[in-house]
């Protein structure tokens, strides 16, 4: 069942040690197949080492898991809410990634400073506040996937466009087209958290870059008239 | 004698190097066996690249050499007194890793910022005073462990809950059930240290985590409730 | 054609991600033959492990794609610019690597702090400004080259002796006589970035190095009584 | 003629790659025989991956080339200095090692904050002061040694005990008995010159450590009663 989804998921899930975006196993990647409304994710608490493409775990949107023995993913219910609001993404990956935890640690959201990130990212990458007590003990991992869908929202923020978040005092989820889209979102993410970090220690009274230089890049690389690339 | 515990301890040191968690011989791993009351840990100053797990000492807990035939770290009375105040646990590691080392020597214990610490580590991370002269002067090491023991009794911190302590001027001291885990937890702490480091960077006005999310975090894995991973 | 000089451009794009100095496409090596006026161009957004020497892009400095089925580096008219207004310099490199771009994403250019910079690159490396949107919307590329060629005649800075500029917002270019020349200006400029970055926060009231001991240095290495290497 | 110390300098420079503490050629090491008063150095300017033992240059005290085709380093009259001022230590290393030189590059002296400095350096690392510009006009490398004596004797320092130095706006020395205890200072140095800078921006209040701690660390691994790895 969706064997090539699960080599796909299996092999996405690979790149996060690959880019030094895990330690031991804090992270995951999971990818949808519209049509049928089945994602793929990862297992739970499995080492990287020793995952197979066949310990993928496959789920619905209810939240069944409808193939694989182990446990998926804990953030699993995060992922489900997350493809029943962004109808037009088709992977999500979570991690713990240094630099764009620390980020997500300070309640920032990582402003927009320059090419590199509008390269990818349109407009500051925001912070969603921590969940309520309430929201903790009653579905935490439904409600965190809830609060991101309100908050981009509310925030007028386009989900393809803007294609990461940060969850506050916990990480950042990213997403994209397919899985290796999604990972390469969240090594871009991190090198950006990276960037800022250091651009704020530079000069502590940095703007963002001008939204034209901004607008240029984005569109550069993902408008219709893009020039990036081999077309 | 101890064989399979000689060699886990030997594997358990061997993984310093392997998680960049010390330079030269700047580190070491003991576990218990506590039905013998034995303990077996790293020879002092020996290279990682020369090691072998027969080189690994066997000490009793009043501090005698049972087997072996080089010399036992020097930190050994430390371990020592940490087997014998916290009786639930089975191993012990100390480095020199750099970023816990630096909140060590700048004296302050790593604040809970958020679920990557809570994950592991339940609550602020100590971090112990010096020791006074007169402490150094005689037995500096047995008083380094006397010391953590009774600031986790005062502070009420329950020493399985917070694997973690870091000693002021000098360094951290991570302990688990296994030489593994203690070794795991080990970087864990270097984590944590590097990002709650950033993250006072990217926000000085920072605070801790709200306790529900710690709480929800730290149970979601300890927990009788628990539920990350295969269970 | 110029067989010899694709195989120099692709090798010295190799060493990009050698260095640690670019993540994904994120950068481009070109190289000049003065005699025919024609420039080699690594193409735009292929991935290094896939790129080979044919698929190098050959262009002559009216713009005009002379050779090769790719399209060139989307910076093409920035290195175009810059060979028609530098003609002493015979190859140049556009990277995002991570200290220089922090550095160009603050807005600031690299004071010099001491040899290590003064060894190579003679005086700060400025940045320049922001293009205005008019210079965004019409030419970005070709406007980026022609403000830079522009800032250094304002700064009466000789692009031989400092063969570096940073662009707001945006990143570095590196220039010098070869592709290999010009890929290690890359690589001392962001070694000199991040150590200009720490030594500021170390001591916030530091000062350039005297004038004397730059001069010293890049004439140690530079002048025509250089004696430093085998001459 | 020393093919045993020419050997043994030729490892020692292969070390400085092996421990990132140089970029292309910005190290060399040195290693003197006091019966005959030679010393060996490494070439200038050769790339680390092409150096072989017999590209070592064998020179006397008074700064003549005893043997070897090559140029020694450019720094070979620093070394020499230091050798005639500091008759008990046998090798030399200079680096442009990241954290070390930005210590160096900001002037100041990097304090004793933790055992892990006083485990192998006596105290405060001083940095010395830039030559004026009539000492570097006119033998600037030999008055770089000159200089570093005359402070270590100024400020009653032991080179001994204290085994590294920094040179303001320029970077580290560091020696030792052997070319390999120098290297491994030198590593040394850049490691606690890297936790002293974290230290500083976790607590900008912080104090050295107390001597007493100091003391103990120091002579724990080299007093006459020193009790640290096999003896």
């Amino acid at each position: 069942m969706l064997e090539a989804l699960k080599k796909e998921v299996y092999e996405a899930n690979m790149l996060l040690p690959k880019y030094n975006l895990v330690t031991f196993t804090w992270g995951n990647v999971s990818a949808i197949d519209r049509q049928s409304g089945l994602f793929v994710i990862k297992p739970s608490g499995v080492e990287y080492e020793s995952l197979t493409p066949d310990d993928m775990v496959v789920m619905d949107l209810n939240g069944n898991r409808v193939e694989g023995s182990l446990n998926p993913s804990s953030d699993t219910p995060t992922h489900l809410e997350l493809y029943k609001a962004f109808t037009d993404i088709g992977a999500i990956v979570h991690t713990h990634s240094s630099y764009a935890t620390s980020w997500a640690q300070s309640g920032r959201g990582i402003p927009c400073y320059g090419t590199t990130h509008a390269d990818y990212i349109y407009g500051e990458v925001p912070c969603v506040r921590c969940l309520t007590k309430a929201e903790i003990d009653e579905n935490y991992e439904k409600n965190t996937g809830i609060l991101i869908a309100s908050e981009f929202k509310r925030l007028k923020k386009d989900p393809v466009a803007t294609p990461a978040v940060l969850c506050k005092n916990h990480g950042p989820f990213a997403w994209g087209k397919t899985a290796k889209k999604a990972v390469e979102c969240a090594a871009v993410l991190e090198e950006i958290a990276k960037m800022a970090y250091r651009t704020e220690l530079i000069n502590k009274d940095i703007c963002c870059a001008p939204q034209e230089l901004q607008d240029k890049h984005y569109l550069r690389k993902h408008g219709k008239n893009a020039y990036y690339g081999q077309r």
